[in-house]
């Protein structure tokens, strides 16, 4: 499958490769590709060390994607993407932001309860399929479930459209994902994006990221 | 140990008999002792069932409790305690409330994000001892954590006091809780109580209350 990732954040350092390995085409897109390979250092060795990885624009990255994935950091996303609307017009696009502002102090969230970052970018793309997924996680367990609990905890979809949603849930199971629970429509993402406070505070308090969330029934 | 069950909804009709059942001194509390037994059919035959779980009203369930439960609707709670806060003060108010703002719809929570019912409470009552927790649960899981994966699933305090998160956390272990996460201060409440969201779109997709969370690491 021809994957587009956008953004050179760690999800997009952990998930590069990892699509890679399962035998998927990756183009990596960034705002300004010299700026990233020359300030990104993390970006840049990853580059050197899968020359799959080269850079592209995110508009040179989209057109030929199945499969777009939007790890761009929350709050400048939904710009970021509108911009790309017309390429984006009938494609998967897989949603893993986090709505941080981080702009006030002990990240809270926004949009937050009466909205999402899945809805927002569902709004602003009516064309697009967003399906929201892998924002309960840290980046290192999104493509590696199995290194935690022996991969016995759940990953959730969001989303309108339900060829979409499969498409992500084949994609899940591919990198090992045993637990794919469909909440249903792409308001759900509400959902998973306020567990980001339950994520964060128990951080805190067991002292690592990585952990999942079961839900036990 | 006297616990003062504040409210007769689904959670004290939970609680009252579970705590009888352990050995403990159980009084229920409600606003109006007669229009209750009168009108809540539910907690009407669980006080005849049970000889020991008579109504008395809010002010006079609490002098004598070495921990208060507080089982008050989210919307009406802060207001109906803070009516109490002398006979509080220096207690354990154990607080299971949950911020839905039932006026609006699709149960959107209000406090969230910035601030929390059990912060809001704390702020009430400074002299109190406030440990949020349980909210993250169907009233039946609460008392009966093995009716769900066998018990393997979480359950979260928030507190600034640490004496008080020990009371709660020995309550808890006596119902058969195995997982009790301490979360840090009360400001952690925002986390369990930012969790109702995904409690409600994970009831609906699976179509039971009965699923618990579990903080897999």
């Amino acid at each position: 499958m021809k994957i587009a990732l956008l953004g050179t954040g760690a999800v997009s350092r952990v998930l590069a490769p990892a699509f890679l390995y399962l035998g998927h085409d990756v183009v990596v897109g960034t705002r300004s590709p010299l700026t990233t390979l020359d300030s990104n250092t993390a970006y840049a060795r990853l580059a050197t060390r899968y020359s799959a990885l080269g850079l592209c624009t995110f508009a040179d990255a989209v057109p030929d994607a199945e499969l777009v994935v939007n790890a761009i950091d929350g709050p400048s996303c939904v710009a970021a993407l509108t911009s790309l609307a017309p390429a984006l017009a009938g494609r998967v696009l897989m949603d893993v932001s986090s709505p941080f502002d981080w702009s006030l102090p002990d990240a809270v969230l926004d949009p937050v309860n009466t909205d999402s970052l899945g809805e927002r970018l569902q709004r602003a793309l009516p064309k697009a399929k967003v399906v929201k997924t892998f924002n309960t996680l840290a980046a290192e367990a999104m493509a590696q479930p199995s290194a935690i609990g022996d991969g016995d905890h759940t990953v959730f979809v969001s989303g309108d459209d339900a060829s979409a949603k499969a498409m992500v849930t084949e994609l899940l199971r591919s990198l090992g994902w045993k637990d794919v629970l469909d909440l249903g429509c792409i308001r759900t993402a509400r959902a998973t994006e306020m567990m980001l406070r339950m994520w964060i505070d128990a951080s805190v308090a067991l002292g690592t990221h990585m952990f999942g969330f079961k839900i036990v029934r």
